[in-house]
């Protein structure tokens, strides 16, 4: 059997609905179930259950945003870092193998290969990047499981909740067997708060980046497959391939949604910090190269957008 | 056999010197030896050793002082939470009683108790309360082990440094047998970097507060009575009973040590933070029933600090 912890959260309720799909036995453990952030309640139910894997869906991600983790600290940290310890450490007591949804928040930026050089460049919107973003996409490339984060407590500023992730990592180190699957910005096709489409549609202004991004049932399929499998364990960035600009996907959103509203952008870095957020966002782009390798196939970020967007459902929110 | 982890610090070194006049059987466990920080490697060698009893006098305090540890967010984390997670978790599966160093640091203020009310006042600088610290002392209660932690990621603003261990505390409730000894500005007679004394007696000005603190030998004395007393696990202030103000121990220090140097004090909070700390300090009064009703026997801190300045050793540094 497989366990589902976080199985109510957005993600979550993704793996739930791809288990559903694939007929195994599986189960959602939620804490009025039982309290599997104690150790003692979680290696017992590990012990007594034989379970064949186990799937870390929860965390503390602040609500409406990241913002909210600067004043929930003590929350972050558990959800986040301790948490994650306590599963890797009853696993590996228990011998269960088990996935952790972490994030690739904990990197900011790119990096850009030129004239036989590789640099890391942590803010792609600076102007003397425009041309290189907009027309030589291929010098671009996103950092792998090997380049450690910089966008953590280690590589300061970060925001309060991508150290959190970051650390979190870190505690699963050499604990057991563990994939770390790496989540990035999610969206589809169902209008919801935690959805990236949803959020642009809904922002007051937009901030333009660049981001690799995952869509949410690619992801979870992702990582079921490296499961199913039986990849190596160890840490994946799972994100459709590439990267995309936040104005290439509000001109998606234009054309396929028509929507009634302008999009305005904010006009710096600067503005959008002074007004519209409290702490650092990442924005980054990761490579996928691992996952592929492993033999897990996943749609380029262009088609898994639009593929959203044609699909898209406004009033139905299956959460 | 006890073990004990951190044995190089500050506090370690002095359960080491306790230990050692004890003469029963202790190791000293650096982690050049064996990185007791990793889950499974601590794990096998508490099944295999059957300890007696574990020391965790290991964890991050910053250097020189706790400001280092805002930008030391990962270390300050992962030796003051990170750690004592894993070693409670380890410690359970084991079945090893255990106990670990923690700070009363999570603390700010002390109760006033008064007409029959009580209430927290966090900031005993108040020119108010002048007074009431000089005159009415019996009215300045402390914090008890059943008062929450009101420096803490979850009562903030707070240090980062106070954070983690509150939040370390936290990460040990309820999992194995496990003391938690709260240690409050250690001082003694040796002339030491860490060491209260040495502190105030280097400070280019002196910041007036009120404390509880601990003299470092009553402190690792108090921590192995509960133990060999076989006293309920759980939470215990470990300080000198009572409360002193920075002014009466320079008063002590300028009768005794008759040093060279005039003290001067800081005009007010407003100028201390403005030029000599970034991260808000803790000062505050520690309520010690619950260790005297164990049964554990401790000096009042009038008396401990009179004892040290009598043998004070300034040449001589034993760690």
């Amino acid at each position: 059997m497989i366990l589902l912890l976080g199985g109510s959260g957005y993600i979550g309720q993704a793996f739930a609905r791809a288990l559903e799909r694939r007929g195994g036995a599986f189960r959602v453990l939620s804490r009025r179930d039982a309290d599997y952030t104690r150790f003692g309640v979680l290696l017992e139910l590990l012990r007594r259950d034989r379970l064949e894997f186990l799937i870390n869906a929860a965390g503390f991600t602040g609500k409406p945003n990241v913002d909210a983790c600067e004043q929930a600290k003590a929350d972050t940290l558990a959800g986040n870092t301790l948490l994650p310890q306590t599963i890797a450490q009853a696993c590996a007591v228990a011998g269960t193998p088990w996935g952790h949804v972490s994030s690739g928040c904990i990197y900011s930026g790119a990096k850009i290969v030129a004239n036989g050089q590789t640099r890391v460049e942590k803010d792609l919107t600076k102007p003397e990047l425009q041309a290189l973003v907009r027309e030589r996409r291929e010098v671009i490339h996103g950092f792998t499981e090997l380049d450690p984060p910089n966008f953590s407590f280690r590589d300061l500023p970060c925001s309060f909740y991508s150290g959190t992730k970051a650390l979190g990592e870190e505690a699963l180190d050499g604990v057991g067997q563990c994939y770390i699957w790496r989540l990035r910005i999610p969206f589809d096709e169902w209008d919801h708060p935690r959805n990236y489409l949803s959020k642009l549609l809904n922002y007051a202004k937009v901030y333009d980046n660049v981001n690799s991004i995952s869509r949410r049932a690619d992801f979870v399929e992702a990582c079921l497959r490296l499961w199913e499998l039986r990849a190596p364990f160890g840490t994946y960035n799972i994100t459709n391939p590439g990267f995309i600009t936040t104005r290439q996907v509000v001109a998606m959103i234009e054309s396929r949604l028509k929507p009634r509203r302008r999009f305005e952008f904010w006009a710096s870095d600067e503005e959008f910090y002074r007004v519209a957020a409290r702490t650092p966002r990442s924005n980054c782009v990761l490579d996928t190269t691992k996952l592929a390798s492993a033999g897990v196939a996943i749609r380029p970020v262009e088609e898994a957008l639009d593929d959203a967007l044609s699909r898209w459902q406004a009033a139905v929110r299956p959460g």
